[in-house]
């Protein structure tokens, strides 16, 4: 096992650029026989060229221009699709070593889930499953995500190490957690998690109180002023569960309008997950207060939770990213299955097959996440200036053909082994399917550790 | 381009037993790190073992039973999980070739569909999409599915070169179709296509009416007679366009009940597939004339349709089998994704996360889609005497692990790619992820060929 240090890396990915570049050439430069940009244009090139400088993209356009262009690295993927990477808006991905533990029933939260943190959450667990499920994300096209979980400092590390983008919040409850006594306990943790991360130019720290249901209003305040003082996001559960909204509806007419009796908290600091309780008030609110919404399909449906109007928020003008949820709720961690599904549900919630038409989806999976995660000047789109984060898709498999419409392709047919390789700020992180800065075999055997480690307390749990 | 000469592989099948045996020795046994059996105890063995003779299963159990036995082929798949192949009841693989084409569009069928299929469905066109889609098909894992299009001899061809098994059917319209001038044309293609392929031990050629808005009742009246006289079965599209069942609940109540009224329709022959527009009465009906159901969760959500209340049939006791569609409609051929999306919609449509728990779920897309064909009894569970159609499922990815529930893993966390390798009736159809019988360059060459033929087209209809 292996300690964690935290940031020592960090300088490797500013310096990259300065590492590689030559006067007035490019770093890479990557061809495709399409790229699809996700700009406000929807340009798309067949075939096409991106070329990287410094992390940032430095040109892209049609492929019969890339030519004359000098580059340190060339890369011709004549079969592949080039488009920008995923970003998975809400993920808890230490919970990868309990993923598929005891499923389908009423009151999993409560009666499961707590109970197997409190008793098996350690840094070591979190460091190592955090790595375990980085790969399936990073694998299947990940570039930036979202998490909030206990002991937040290892899903940092875990991070650095493969490379991705993150947004990462250490989670706060009223009550003793897996890393705090208490809430005061965990706001110290926040703190020091904040200060060691802050800066980082891959990892941005924040606060996420669980729910409200767990965090109360004063402390939630608390957390609102914080997050001010320190200058970073917030990041939340809001409107998931029936017996939250049945609690705070009573008295406040909804989950929303209660949060906005807060002192500060809704605001353009906040990513809200699910909000699957919401009324054409709190649509309207959610936009006038600047929050960001992370919609999770696939774990909402499995709960048996009502469809998020999703399309509704979008039409609102609230940016809205798509997000599995944790291992241990939506269980595939790849964001083509999220793709999939996210525009299904929205044409059978508003009976309307016109609804959401491919490209639009697509942008929810990408441009629309790195909103969410206000990210979205710097990264989920290909235009120059931004950061070289991409993914290239290998074409040659028989469900990537024929292509008539490119994002009907990736948004319906595309599934996460057509993924070859991943780029973030224009290192390579998966490079064809196999992990470039990781020993997967040595996660794999760590997680086989861990699942030995937790079998014997999670079969009592089920068997309780 | 290939003739495609009907039955001459037939006999490779039957005889595939008799040529590898040795007197009282199994064919081939297969160890795994778990076999899901699917039988009516839910047995699993971990590690498991099963063996083969003749084509069908003749044991299977807990691997240190397994080592006594004489084989003439062994496989040790120690990191694999062995389970049932899957089921997929209702498909047009021979539209591969359109997928993709005119999406989100309010009117697709008659706006786009037909015209295609009018303009560019040739036998050439049917046989190689057909083989190209079965290639996504079997290497995801299916070993029997059900069809219905239009030169169904040639999706029987393609399906005998690849060694799936099927239950296929010509398709008949009131209308001219691409391969009849009129009704009557067609039924002489089909009875021609019956007498073809009737025996064959993969497949079974049947009668396959579009829909209740496209053949009339003196028409299906007639289908319902010749299927009798022909000893074969009924496919049907049923009950799933707004616009069917809002002509046909006008006059009888119900599509299910206008059906009811035509002579012999509604029997044991029959599989309906989509089933949305029915209500209790309807599922009562169902079950009491032995209709057996195709539900196709992705494609009826793709258009904005109701969720069909398939929990619901599998409580009355309808056998009911998941399906993908077309790959027009649903666009992804695997049933990974069926199967992943099927307890989740049922969940969401009666609000209950308890509903449908995993075991269940895996149920319908192996031995309920085998009993909606009406093989229920030969395969689509690993039972000592059914056919020998399994597959092999690689542990060693990150998606598949921890496993504390093989039917979660399988249900929602197993992707496409983790199928190694497929066997129908003890064959070898798909081995190490590639096509073993298909040259797979050779077909996606050919597809290339087709989506160029179509595109002009194709691009001429999006654009009027």
């Amino acid at each position: 096992m292996r300690t964690p240090r935290y940031g020592q890396n960090a300088k490797d990915f500013s310096q990259a650029g300065i590492l590689a570049a030559l006067p007035e050439a490019d770093d890479l430069l990557v061809t495709a026989e399409a790229i699809l940009t996700l700009d406000s244009e929807w340009q798309l090139y067949e075939p096409g060229y991106l070329a990287v400088r410094d992390g940032r993209i430095s040109a892209v356009g049609p492929a019969s221009e890339g030519g004359r262009r000098r580059a340190s690295r060339r890369i011709d993927a004549g079969t592949s699709l080039l488009m920008p990477g995923f970003v998975n808006s809400h993920t808890h991905i230490a919970m990868a070593a309990f993923r598929g533990a005891c499923e389908d029933a009423p009151d999993r939260l409560t009666r499961y889930i707590f109970p197997m943190e409190k008793h098996l959450v350690t840094p070591d667990l979190t460091y190592w499953s955090s790595l375990f499920c980085l790969c399936e994300m990073a694998k299947s096209g990940t570039t930036s995500f979202a998490d909030m979980y206990y002991f937040e400092d290892e899903v940092a590390a875990a991070t650095e190490a493969v490379g991705l983008r993150a947004l990462l919040g250490e989670t706060l409850v009223d009550q003793g957690s897996p890393d705090a006594r208490d809430f005061s306990g965990g706001m110290d943790y926040a703190q020091g998690f904040i200060e060691a991360w802050k800066g980082h130019p891959l990892i941005s720290p924040c606060l996420a109180p669980h729910a409200p249901y767990t965090v109360d209003a004063r402390h939630l305040a608390e957390i609102a002023a914080r997050a001010e003082d320190l200058d970073v996001n917030i990041m939340m559960h809001v409107a998931e569960m029936d017996f939250e909204n049945e609690r705070f509806a009573m008295a406040s007419g909804s989950v929303l309008r209660y949060l906005d009796g807060i002192e500060g908290l809704l605001s353009s600091r906040l990513l809200a997950a699910h909000m699957l309780f919401v009324d054409d008030a709190d649509i309207a609110l959610t936009k006038q207060r600047g929050i960001r919404v992370a919609h999770c399909p696939a774990s909402n449906a499995k709960s048996g939770r009502p469809i998020c109007p999703a399309a509704r928020f979008q039409t609102a003008g609230v940016p809205l990213g798509l997000a599995t949820d944790g291992p241990l709720s939506g269980n595939g961690m790849d964001m083509e299955g999220i793709l999939n599904l996210f525009p299904k549900l929205q044409k059978v919630r508003e009976r309307n097959r016109a609804l959401l038409p491919a490209h639009e989806a697509l942008r929810a999976a990408t441009l629309g996440g790195a909103e969410a995660l206000g990210i979205g000047e710097e990264t989920g789109s290909l235009e120059v200036g931004k950061k070289a984060d991409f993914i290239l898709v290998d074409l040659d498999d028989f469900n990537m053909r024929p292509v008539y419409d490119w994002y009907s392709t990736v948004v319906y047919a595309m599934r996460p082994h057509n993924v070859s390789s991943v780029f973030v700020e224009g290192n390579q992180v998966v490079d064809t399917s196999r992990m470039k800065r990781i020993d997967e075999k040595e996660v794999m055997a760590e997680m086989a550790r861990l699942r030995e480690d937790c079998s014997s307390y999670i079969e009592g749990l089920s068997r309780a």
